[in-house]
């Protein structure tokens, strides 16, 4: 089941865009609606024993009888979809070089994603040693930012061009590894890791505001990144929530055929009882949280 | 003749991104090459009674014999090819309602191009109104920058819901009514007059660095719009210099078939000695010198 | 309302395809259902007083009050959309040359739809001089197939190189003047009228089995037209009744801002009790009955 | 280096077509040269010592020094890039199931190429045992003709629905086990084997004129095939020579990177001398020569 709540008939459903329903969002001004999500309408979380799908007939996905993929199947209701419309967002293709910013579940899938279309390598930036050997086990080429500007050793490693598509995994809450955030940090990156005429495909999130953000500008959504730099390179830029229903179906088939296995990614398996817990484990990153299955 | 200098063999070239050749500019760090302009290599201005043209099988466009469609072909080499990039960034399409940011040569091809790929309506945003009388010629509906928030206007004018796409015809140096420059202001009103899932074309320029820049940010290519919001939208941006070779020969078609009259925009007619004299009263909009067409 | 019925939820229907629905046509081995359509499945005929729609909040489009294009709209069920999938399907794009066989309705519509994508120029052959009058009152350049091979003047006309795009808008049951059917003729004339990669659209009717066909082949719904040719010259064939839901909006948007006017074509209105008669005149092609319009 | 002849600057090179370039082959009515091709051009064949390449500059591919993956990039100047545009043209991604008609050389590596464009599942249809057995090694799943219809084997393999995708690589001179020639045998076994809306990609050759063809009409190209029910299930189908030089780079890319291994498919490797009897020897199908490469 998607994490976007789409009546199927509005204009933006019909054309595929189902995270920008323009019928489940009573919030004035924002289209899309998902489950426990700010802003994005009245519906609880859908980490929950029971849940009540609005628009069932076209929301859910149907899956085989069994068990046998059910680690795998359980990332096609946000992750892996989302991962894969990084990819799709940034224009990935076969023989692609491609840099994916952030090493977390969604830069992960957007690597499993990127190679599934066919990309020939894909660099993954991040500072966390656990999540880049990780990233390996997808295939992926680490470059780890401690030891330098990522966007210089994308370019050295791609004979000074640099990437024909970059993914941004990590969104404005991004930080150095001193933890000092720096909301246009991810952005700039990508613009100079990625070659003139390249795509940018921005799926870690950006919000219009937060009082908390760590500079004047990102509290009211300004993220003053060098869009000069992009202009001159001719980049295009994509964003946003992901349709999940548009690629799930594609995603659940790789799954059964045995090309995908986003659940690689699970580091542990707990009952829904001991969420909180682990929620709380995951943000201080704690035992190697990458990622939990909850067992209703 | 497109205002690219391009070889025809390169990657980029290839790939049918000849603003972005890389082997036709030496300038480090800078693809793609071009007739007199900053940092795109040792070639003079195409304003000439003579021009050598590298690459000449490559880069010239054949046309009939003949006077018929003169001035109409002279729009070819940029301005007509630039406001039609501006169209496929955004991804204009049949029925689509469109919001063109500067009414000047630009904005009104970026017009003309877009009712060209089957637009419904076009919206026509400035503040000059020998401007938007133009632009009413090409069809637009016009909004006056002056009469309030245009991205407002436009909103109100779609029952609320937004252009489907928009393109920047501007550029940083983008001023309001009062002279004053705001770097994000044009960019600021596109987030806003398009709806959730649109596109937008910017062939307005921006550059990586001018210290005369209206901001600290701007003056190192910075740019603090409103990504937020745009990421909220799920909005794609498309950027830069056009590449004219993709575009003029069917443009050709269309001006000889008698569909598009791109000339329609020009204001004065004049010898080339008088040039130096016609960018002076251009530049101080003296006289209503839209677009003046040189004569060698 | 289109004259597909579409359950809106089913694989095909998600991805656009509602012409190819998975639900509502019990008949075995056929995908898609249709009013009064043979062998597409239960459904009475739409021409009626009353119409009980199956999925309504699926298949109905929204239309403004008042009955200021309502001639028009009454288009927007069939025959625009039909004609606009002729011109998708054969790749129309701004600046092309393209070939429409067949001046009838849909043919005509063709034309329309291949202006409002940007077409430079459409030659429309027939034999009919009335039909080829009503062609040129949208813009079309006439071609008399009594004049001679048809492809050969559209060569002609294009400096031996052929049209860019093709569209096929009279089917298997094709005759020449002489009232000899050939149900090859068509696409044989296509293939030769269209330069190799070009694009052809296929809209007139082709059918697995009809014992009525002119030739042993075409009643087992083979076709022995020249694929050999087709297939030296790298050319595509798209096929297929027309999902019109996924066109309809546009084309609604573009009637509203006066870009099309689909109603040209409409010669007759007549109340419904006459349909019979006005179908017998039809059929018999009397009175230049091109379209009628009934109102119930 | 590709084996097609192009110019780089004509109107079809530019787009792309290097297969049907307008300038380097002097047959009237035909578009596109190569080396040693039945009215592509006045060029001698390019398994030879030393070879004249017209327009190097545009044709030839920039590979990397040393040996290490030569008998890959053997595979780019033809085979790979054709079983690939068979992929292109069939419209063949991610989570797609494919059926290939034919696994000689050129439907091997249409499988090999659609996984990379992330296919699910590739039925692979012949009745060789030793082909299917190498198919199987490209991770397809073999469908053995002898064994009933193909079309029908994959369809009850795909619960009823049959495959997404269909590519024919055989061509007209298909026959069945027993050895008799059916032109229309494999374009009928594709048509009942994809899905309606499904893409088909046609790479196996047809031709205009065949004296010794195995039917009066595929004696002139035409190919009685049954396009009733292509029509039905709103078909699409891509034909035509690959235009090599628009994927060999990324296939190039893709074999550095590990992951791309066309030689797989490399049955025996032999000096030049030893050709004649070698394409013998394959012509009778002898000690499975499936693929050989010249070595100068």
């Amino acid at each position: 089941m998607p994490f976007n709540i789409a009546c199927g008939t509005c204009r933006n459903c019909v054309a595929g865009w189902t995270s920008f329903c323009l019928r489940t969002n009573p919030t004035e001004g924002v289209d899309g609606a998902a489950y426990g999500y700010a802003q994005m309408g009245p519906y609880d979380g859908g980490q929950a024993e029971f849940l009540r799908v609005p628009f069932a007939d076209f929301n859910l996905l149907a899956l085989p009888s069994g068990a046998e993929w059910e680690r795998d199947f359980a990332m096609l209701s946000d992750i892996f979809p989302t991962g894969y419309h990084g990819a799709e967002l940034a224009g990935v293709g076969p023989g692609d070089t491609v840099a994916v910013f952030g090493a977390g579940p969604v830069g992960l899938l957007a690597t499993h994603s990127s190679y599934l279309r066919g990309a020939a390598r894909v660099f993954v930036a991040d500072y966390q040693p656990d999540r880049l050997t990780l990233a390996e086990r997808f295939g992926a080429i680490p470059v780890n930012i401690a030891d330098g500007d990522p966007a210089e050793q994308i370019r050295d490693a791609t004979g000074g061009l640099g990437a024909d598509r970059g993914i941004e995994a990590v969104g404005y809450q991004a930080h150095d590894p001193a933890g000092q955030e720096h909301p246009e940090m991810v952005l700039d990156g990508l613009v100079n890791a990625v070659r003139a005429t390249g795509g940018i495909g921005v799926v870690g999130v950006y919000v219009p505001q937060d009082p908390k953000a760590a500079t004047d500008g990102a509290k009211e959504g300004r993220i003053g990144f060098d869009f000069g730099t992009l202009f001159q390179k001719g980049q295009r830029v994509g964003t946003g929530q992901c349709p999940v229903k548009r690629y799930n179906a594609a995603l659940r088939d790789l799954i059964i055929a045995g090309q995908a296995t986003p659940s690689l990614l699970v580091s542990h398996e707990l009952p829904l009882a001991q969420a909180p817990d682990a929620y709380d484990k995951f943000d201080k990153r704690a035992d190697v949280y990458t990622k939990v299955l909850l067992h209703p």
